[in-house]
C-alpha cells in the first residue's frame, strides 16, 4: 500500500485527487473534496481565457501556457504582445533556474542583444495599480505582507484601501518581468516564473504580468544551475525556447482547449471553503484558515 | 545584461546571493545583505548536526541530506536509523512527484512488501507534543495558521500557548512520514519532501520527522509523475533509491562537512531582518514583514 499525504487538490493543472467523504450527520452536509466540486461544477463556473491574453512558450520538453493580465500590467501586456508578435523569443533560452525561486528566461547575448523591433527595451514599472474600478474577490482571511488579499480576474492579489492600492501576489506559478536596479529597466525582455514558496517579498518590487495555467512542471522541473543566482554556468546547460507565441496567433487545431475556474462565483468559494477545512477521512485537524498562495486556482483542459 | 530578480538568499543551500549596500547615511547602519551577514559570521554561529541525526539519501543523481528531528518526532527519527541501519531503502525508489507538492519515496511493492525487521511498520502518531520543555525563538511576525511561529533546533515550528502544544511546520524542504487514514498508520517506511509553497494545512496531521539541509535540487528537479496524485504510473519512470544511510554509519572521509546557521544567536535574527526589510539598491519597497517558510536556514558545506 502506497502510504500517502493526500493533496486534495492540485493548485495548478488538472484536477486528480481524491475525496473521501465522511459518513452523513444530521448537522453537516456530506464533504466534497475538490474533485467532486469540481465534478459537479456548472459549465458557467468556468471560463475560457481570450487567446490574446495567453502565452504559448514552447519548449521540447512540453507546451507551457501563461495567461496575461492586461488589468495590472497593461504596458508591459502588449510589449510581450508585440514582442512574441516579432518572434523575439525564439531561439531564445532559459538561462536560469535556482531552486525555491524562479525559472528565468530570455536573451543569453549581452554583448550583442537582440534587438526589440517595434518592442520597447524599458517601460515604466508596473508595480501596482489604483484599486478603484479593479474587481476584487478577497479572502476572508489575514495576511503576513497585505492588508487584504484575494482574487482579481483569475489572479491572487492584494490590495491596500489606505493608499488605494492594488497589486499581483508572487505565488508559485505567477510570471513577472526581471530588472535591474531601476525600476523602470524592465520590460518582458527577460521573463521569470516562480516555481518554490511565494517570495512574496517581491510584490510591489517586480512588474508581475501573468501567471502559468499549464505546464508548470516544465519549468519547475529543469536542472538548477549552478552560477550565482542559479543562473547556468555553460551554455549547454540551457533550455532553448522553440518559440512563444500568442494563442491567437496559433492556427486553431494547434491551440490547447483550456478552462479557468472563475474566481467570482459561489462555486470558487466552495473550493477554497474545501482545503480551509478538509472534513475528508484522512484529515484529522482542519486547519481552519487558508492562505492566498495555498488557494487552487483550477484549470481544465478539454479534448 | 541578464535581467533579474535578486534572491538576497537561497533558502537551503548555500548562500551565493548578492548584497549591494546603499550608500551610508547618518542615521542608517550600511545594508548587509545575507551573503555579507554570513562572511561575516562568528564561527560559534554554527552548528555542526549530530551525525546520528543526518540521514544520506544518495540518489544517481547526488545526495540528499536529511537532519531529523527528534525533539519532535522522537519514535519516528529512532525507527527511520532502525530502517536505515537494516538497509531496508537500499533499492527502493521515488513513487511519486507531484508538482507544487511532494516527492514520495518508500517500496513500490504492495503485494509483496519489504520487511521491516527490527524496526516497525506503524507508530503512534507524533503530529506535535507538548510545548514546555523545547527550545522556541520565535518569530514577532503573525501566521495564517498557527497563533506563534518561530524556530526550534533549526527547525519551523509552530506554537499555542493555549493549547500548551508546538509542531513542525510544512515549509519547503520538511521531510515526513506517509500515513493511510488512520493517524497511527505511518512509521518512516514511506517518506515525503515538500517541494512546493508551504502546504500547512497538512501542519499537525501528519509526522514531520525533518527537513532536506542539501541536495533539494536534486529532489524538486524530479519529472512529476503523470498519474494520480503524481504517482508514476511505469516502474521505469521511478527514480532509485542507492541507498539510505545515518551518516555516523559512513565512513568519515565519505561524510558531507556541513554546517547549519544557529536559530538562537543574534547572527540569526540579523538574517530575518535583512529579508524582512531589504535595503539594497534593487529593492524599492521593503516587505515589513516575512512569513516563516520565506526565513532563510543557511547552510554551508566546508570542503
Amino acid at each position: 500500500m502506497n502510504r500517502s499525504i493526500r493533496s486534495g487538490i492540485l493548485s495548478l493543472g488538472l484536477v486528480v485527487a481524491c475525496c473521501l467523504a465522511l459518513p452523513r450527520s444530521v448537522d453537516a452536509a456530506p464533504y466534497q473534496g475538490l474533485a467532486e466540486i469540481i465534478r459537479t461544477s456548472a459549465p458557467g463556473d468556468w471560463r475560457t481565457p481570450d487567446p490574446e491574453n495567453l502565452l504559448y512558450l514552447e519548449l521540447d520538453r512540453g507546451r507551457v501556457i501563461i495567461e496575461l493580465a492586461p488589468d495590472f500590467a497593461p504596458q508591459h501586456v502588449a510589449n510581450l504582445r508585440t514582442l512574441a508578435r516579432q518572434r523575439y523569443f525564439d531561439g531564445l533560452a532559459i538561462l536560469r533556474v535556482q531552486d525555491n525561486y524562479v525559472v528565468q528566461w530570455g536573451d543569453p547575448d549581452e554583448k550583442n542583444p537582440r534587438p526589440v523591433g517595434a518592442a520597447k527595451a524599458r517601460l515604466p514599472a508596473e508595480f501596482s495599480r489604483p484599486s478603484r474600478g479593479l474587481a476584487f474577490d478577497a479572502l476572508p482571511e489575514s495576511d503576513v505582507y497585505a492588508p487584504e488579499v484575494g482574487f482579481s480576474g483569475g489572479f491572487p492579489a492584494a490590495r491596500d484601501a489606505v493608499q488605494g492600492r492594488a497589486w499581483l501576489a508572487h505565488c508559485y506559478g505567477m510570471v513577472g518581468a526581471g530588472r535591474d536596479d531601476d525600476a523602470d529597466s524592465g520590460g518582458g525582455t527577460e521573463l521569470y516564473a516562480v516555481i518554490g514558496h511565494a517570495p512574496r517579498h517581491l510584490d510591489r518590487n517586480v512588474t508581475l504580468l501573468g501567471r502559468v495555467l499549464q505546464g508548470m512542471e516544465w519549468l519547475a522541473s529543469l536542472p538548477r544551475g549552478g552560477g550565482e543566482m542559479g543562473f547556468y554556468e555553460q551554455p549547454t546547460e540551457r533550455t532553448p525556447i522553440r518559440a512563444m507565441r500568442v494563442a491567437a496567433d496559433v492556427e486553431v487545431a494547434r491551440r490547447t482547449r483550456i478552462e479557468v475556474l472563475r474566481t467570482d462565483v459561489p462555486t470558487f468559494a466552495r473550493v477554497i471553503e474545501a482545503r480551509r477545512n478538509r472534513r475528508d477521512a484522512w484529515t484529522k485537524v482542519p486547519a481552519g484558515h487558508i492562505e492566498l498562495c495555498n488557494v487552487p486556482l483550477p484549470v481544465r483542459v478539454l479534448p
